[in-house]
């Protein structure tokens, strides 16, 4: 484990935070806790010229991120090859309102991951891809449900990418700094919150049926991203135990 | 107005929605409220083959989108020939847990707008821009700014991109339709909210000043996407008029 919090990203043109270099992070402790604070990355791809950026939910394992989609969706066919990707997760903390539009700004906190997306095609690993889909999020709800039939795993494009390089950027500084503090202008940090909301049962749940353990992290109020990594680190250690 | 409500880009292989084709909008009025909801984007572009995602704050005046970032950063100066280039905006609205992982889902609402980006060099229009930036999230916000000098105008790039295509999709069923629902499993609709902070005021602002009526909208507890597109119909409005 100790290797693994000394371990960074190697450093290219590709991934290199050059505009504003000290806001720049490579190490894996600092880019996997932020995309383990998310379910919703975008990705980018190319086809014949043309760039699409795609919303998915996402997961990681490892240095490897995974989503999945259709077997029959347009990114994911083109991906199948072994194309060059980029998946990115945005925190948007708070904004910056300095006094001057120059020093505002915002405090975010972003991961860029490149690689190339492959189709998962071997079985074993796409049966453990498609069980930590459900459990990476919600650990030891796959065991609850209903199990995926063939012809659902077969319809279910599972993608992988290695993560080649990546780079964190983080900015927390609110308005901190600003040039103009001495003029009698109002500046503020403006904070974001993304919270969990009320949990809507389905009224199709039998009468009595409560709400199961695993789903305890995710609770009224609670910033999702909390939930996101403690799910994580939950899952990550089932998964270490057996 | 009315040619507004009823017109529609342009649909074509690049932005039909091929997969759940049942969940994409093409109006004007469904891909512009979806984008006005929203402060952060996610702009996809391509150099040497290589696809770049970069989240960004982001706005639109008419069926034009506008960005902005220090003239030295990678991706303007890429975009600066009028590059194509992809702006997604997410709004991630609950988690879908059904009975099998295979219904399980997401609910969300996205826009997917393509075009060419280009740097915007006329002085009138950047100058506009640069107004926008503040004013359409915190209408009359510039005008009790310390206006920008030269070399601020400068030093930052501003890029619009007119939409040429743009598709909207939408998911907003929860667990409805689970073909599981007589299972005894549970199964829940999880929703997520972005909402706002409590503001933090600098402490260089003059004791006795007062948090300033264009901020207003942005109150403790509420939803983001209320306030901006609030921010925006305001700005929008006073824009028209003068």
């Amino acid at each position: 484990m100790s290797d693994i919090a000394s371990a960074t990203y190697p450093v290219s043109p590709r991934n290199r935070v050059k505009r504003k270099h000290e806001r720049g992070h490579y190490d894996h402790e600092t880019v996997h806790a932020l995309l383990d604070a998310a379910a919703l990355a975008h990705v980018s791809y190319v086809i014949d010229g043309q760039p699409y950026c795609t919303p998915t939910l996402f997961w990681r394992e490892g240095t490897r991120l995974y989503w999945h989609g259709s077997s029959a969706s347009r990114m994911l066919r083109n991906l199948a090859d072994g194309e060059p990707a980029c998946l990115t997760v945005t925190h948007l903390d708070a904004f910056a309102l300095a006094r001057s539009g120059f020093s505002s700004s915002a405090d975010y906190r972003s991961v860029m991951a490149f690689g190339r997306a492959r189709l998962v095609t071997d079985p074993k690993e796409k049966a453990q891809a498609l069980h930590m889909m459900v459990d990476r999020f919600f650990p030891g709800r796959d065991a609850t449900l209903r199990p995926a039939t063939a012809q659902e795993v077969k319809a279910t494009a599972v993608i992988v990418m290695e993560i080649e390089e990546a780079s964190a950027k983080i900015r927390a500084a609110g308005v901190a700094g600003d040039p103009d503090a001495a003029l009698p202008i109002w500046a503020e940090r403006l904070p974001v919150h993304t919270v969990i909301g009320a949990s809507e049962r389905c009224p199709s749940v039998p009468p009595g049926m409560e709400r199961p353990a695993h789903l305890a992290p995710y609770a009224e109020g609670r910033p999702l991203e909390d939930a996101l990594r403690e799910a994580y680190a939950a899952a990550e250690a089932a998964a270490a135990a057996g």
